[in-house]
């Protein structure tokens, strides 16, 4: 790209390290922001060096927080005794969204895989185990993604939390509302079988 | 959004800047650089900054520029007789890597929008009629887009240039290369058909 000067070159190569950004993406961005929206250049600039520099992990259930104790750990009205684990704080989003649960969570940021090296310590197992040992856990959630990593997380996480915590439990794996039945995979049908519940009339 | 930080959320807040970015799409970005590639968002920062300090307008064909003679005028390699007057900086880099023009460029930055108050100073044309009035220029290509607002620009551009330069073109329309007949549309048919060219068999 000869036609673009150094500084206008740099920006579309930055913008490209944003998840789902490729190069004529960045080009239209940069294109986009120059012409028309350089405030909204230089306020992108400032969050995004803020966050950088203020956003660290809540030493207690790590989430992004940039304060030691996320929003969700400071909220007294929370239930400290019902922790749902999750992969990542998107999921706690997600989560939040759909509305219903009041208890706390726990963010592992991935999960097991040992074939890139991720190990138990690496998403903040010896911490977790640490708050179950306190005895203030009465129930665990299980809502890792429902994908090969996420199960045997949850297996891993179980066999660890079975001695420590009175109830575990594992978000429940069927068929999605509002989907149709004839194109719902074979597993997730086989899931949505076995963990059948008992209806009533009333 | 009670799940995070203030930092984390004026982020998400800065990211829907960006053309094509929803409150979605902006808090998988805001997630990712902070979970995955800080130095990435770091660097955007600094990129972000930069240009739009740095990055100002080509002199003498308003293209963006971080000198005042962007690098396709300060290139005394391409031709300074043939001009092709275009809507955006987008487009130039569309030419360019269509390869085959050596001319230099007049960049509009939009074209003329009476409705929305953008007239012919707001596009640069009291720079074009100067520069086509030194004489230097021996034909003035016109490729603004075939849209109702660039074919009345390129009008425009006609009527006051036609004094002025011995040459003034439009680039074809026409049928696209590798598209089907059968699916294109009406006016696209009918320009192609009223463009055609004298064909020999060598």
């Amino acid at each position: 790209m000869p036609s673009f000067s150094p500084a206008l070159e740099a920006l579309i190569e930055s913008l490209r390290c944003l998840p789902g950004v490729g190069p004529k993406s960045a080009q239209r961005m940069a294109l986009h922001l120059l012409e028309r929206d350089r405030e909204g250049a230089q306020g992108l600039a400032v969050a995004l060096g803020d966050a950088v520099e203020r956003v660290g992990n809540c030493e207690r259930c790590r989430n992004l927080s940039e304060d030691p104790l996320c929003v969700i750990c400071a909220d007294t009205r929370r239930d400290p005794g019902l922790l749902c684990i999750v992969e990542t704080p998107g999921d706690i989003l997600a989560i939040e969204q759909a509305g219903g649960f009041r208890g706390q969570y726990f963010v592992l940021m991935g999960h097991l895989s040992p074939i890139d090296g991720v190990g138990p310590e690496d998403i903040g197992l010896p911490l977790l185990e640490e708050r179950a040992g306190t005895g203030e856990l009465r129930e665990v959630i299980l809502a890792t993604n429902p994908t090969a990593e996420g199960e045997a997380t949850a297996y891993y996480i179980t066999r660890m939390l079975e001695p420590l915590v009175p109830q575990l439990s594992r978000i429940a794996h069927g068929v999605p509302l509002g989907g149709e039945l004839e194109y719902v995979d074979g597993t997730t049908l086989a899931h949505a079988f076995s963990g059948r519940q008992p209806v009533r009339s009333a």
